[in-house]
């Protein structure tokens, strides 16, 4: 009864998410202080206090019938204004209100700008491993998902590959840092040698390839590293940003699309972008939460809370014997699995009550992905059932 | 740059919207109270009090980390365990929270359901005049819309031209009442009449044929006039619901679909459109609202408002010298216009700073739609300027 595409999609439906329901299962069963879920980046920090102080002034200052109300599909031009001044204050870039569309998050980003660019057959590359969604957004428009194989040594972005796969196919290229789900950071020398790629294979095919910059986990890097601001090395980029992280909103679906008045075509894709807004279904992002984020935009998670998350899981990990980059963002390890079935290894790991999803399902598989965005405690108490499932591989 | 598809939606961009921007445009010329923007079903009554306390409530005692975070694509469980109950009290039926699916307002759910059903080719009957948008809806999946002739005596559906455009490649019909634009509510016994010649036809093809009810407008009924529940009266019925309109809501996007049990391949089509919920960005129903409705199931607009702008429109257009059916629910009035093409009589009107929408827009020509959800100021100083204007007529 259901539609022939949809069979494929519920087929191959997310691993992570039936991971998720199985952890809740099981912590109902063992009790959820025995259960160690890494699956799914679901913030264990709360929203800053600025986020429900936003809400109050809202509620008591502003009027309900604007607040709750319709705006132009875009988003509340007051909004899109503040977070293109917030932009060009941070990165130097000089964007206005009609650059910024307000999303159901960077997933709803993210299938308006598939619908908005691609004809059927369009290719779009992606780097492996990447998050396993981007196949499902771009194949809902019949575009077709080209996975550059990764890099295992370093996990930045396989770019000799990349420069043979572009062809006059190529309507976008997809990436994304920090990445999900390895943590890296895409240097500015990488994305440098990626722009000029591109340039030149625009130059070469005659065409446009979009630059797409999924990121939200920007503001998720530790050590002082820097993430360069994609539109200011390729003209034609757009970034999709989101809130759930940043300001742990996952379940609010709040976010944006930056559209340059460099892209090509950049009016008529900013028209039909904000009409994709509409038809898709979305007709506008929540709108409470528009005026919320507008509230919020200099306030951030407990970047400090994740940062220990990360340094304990890291060297706790390394100590059971298992072998992982050290991620410069996001929230999420990618470990090597000491077994070349890394589905079999997650298997073995949820006998320990150890819940991590398989590299497979990011397209790389020999790795494991772990989401460090859980309590402190959780990580603690992981850590001796990881020694505890290491030594069946002694 | 854009995708062929685009370029059409882009061109046909609702009218709706555009007169909705020019409104605001002419309001900054004239003046807001200058202007009488009858275009957009953009709720004037607040929401009801009960909305903002639950929202105090909810971020008073409880945990940020839920009301904030992910949780089942479908929804809260709490909260589709409260609409089930809600529905069971009002209607006598027998939902369970299985049969709940948070959504993105009516629009979001819509898409989730084309998304689930249709596969390329697949037609799609709904009744003229329609809201516009459903034609998106559909096309949107490759599906083909096709629009039943209207009976412009009585706006109640044209049953016997339904019957006759029903075939093997029906998957889906459309309904919507109270109606969008012509504020009808279909009647006991034409949904009797409407199921007993689905059941036929489904039994005459061997296929299933889905009864999909898009009702915003469930509560806004006048005059004691009951809204029956499809789904007692025909088996392969799906309900869409919106709180946009009950609760004035309409930009926070929170809505829900009913996929009763009954359903031909209800559990396929169950678990396929909680994918499809995620897979086309919405991942979730926005998570605070989910749980503001929880609170609010009872709550409702101010029926009586609506009522006395209905009355008073009525009366006053009709002593213009204006003709419509006298709506029984939702906030419309689809009049007709008194010259044949209305698209001139809304230009005609533009010059009186009246701003309605010609029945174009919902495939039936020849009328204009008047939103009556504004301040009942905006109506009685409206009522002289439609004199004046219908003095052109003559």
């Amino acid at each position: 009864m259901i539609s022939e595409k949809m069979r494929g999609y519920v087929e191959n439906s997310s691993a992570i998410r039936a991971m998720f329901e199985e952890g809740k299962k099981m912590a109902d069963q063992f009790g959820a202080e025995n259960v160690y879920d890494f699956s799914l980046g679901n913030p264990n920090v709360p929203a800053p206090a600025e986020v429900k102080n936003a809400i109050e002034e809202i509620l008591k200052n502003e009027d309900a019938r604007m607040v709750h109300g319709y705006m132009n599909n875009a988003g509340y031009e007051d909004v899109r204004e503040a977070v293109a001044a917030s932009l060009n204050q941070r990165f130097g870039t000089a964007f206005h209100k009609e650059n910024i569309l307000m999303t159901v998050g960077a997933a709803g980003g993210m299938n308006v700008l598939m619908k908005t660019l691609l004809n059927p057959g369009d290719e779009v590359l992606t780097f492996a491993p990447y998050f396993g969604e981007y196949r499902a957004y771009v194949t809902n428009y019949d575009g077709i998902l080209k996975e550059v194989e990764p890099n295992t040594e370093t996990f930045q972005p396989n770019l000799k590959k990349f420069e043979q796969m572009l062809s006059e196919k190529t309507k976008a290229v997809i990436v994304n840092t920090p990445n999900n789900p390895t943590g890296v950071v895409y240097s500015e020398a990488t994305i440098q040698k990626m722009a000029a790629i591109l340039e030149t294979k625009q130059k070469e095919f005659g065409t446009s390839i979009y630059l797409i910059s999924d990121e939200p986990y920007r503001e998720l890097a530790y050590d002082g590293v820097e993430v360069p601001y994609l539109t200011k090395y390729y003209r034609n980029t757009i970034v999709g940003y989101s809130f759930s992280k940043s300001l742990s909103l996952p379940g609010e679906r709040i976010g944006y699309l930056v559209m340059p008045d460099e892209l090509d075509g950049a009016k008529d894709i900013i028209a039909a972008a904000a009409v994709a807004n509409r038809i898709l279904g979305y007709v506008n992002a929540p709108s409470l939460f528009q005026r919320v984020i507008a509230k919020c935009l200099d306030a951030k998670a407990d970047l400090e809370y994740y940062n220990r998350n990360r340094e304990t899981l890291y060297n706790g990990l390394q100590k059971a014997g298992l072998t992982c980059i050290k991620p410069e963002g996001a929230f999420y390890l990618f470990v090597k699995s000491p077994i070349a079935d890394e589905k079999e290894f997650c298997q073995k790991a949820k006998e320990y009550h150890l819940l991590i999803v398989p590299g497979s399902s990011f397209a790389c598989p020999g790795y494991v992905r772990l989401a460090y965005c859980v309590s402190y405690e959780t990580i603690v108490n992981a850590l001796p059932k990881f020694e505890e499932l290491m030594k069946n591989y002694k």
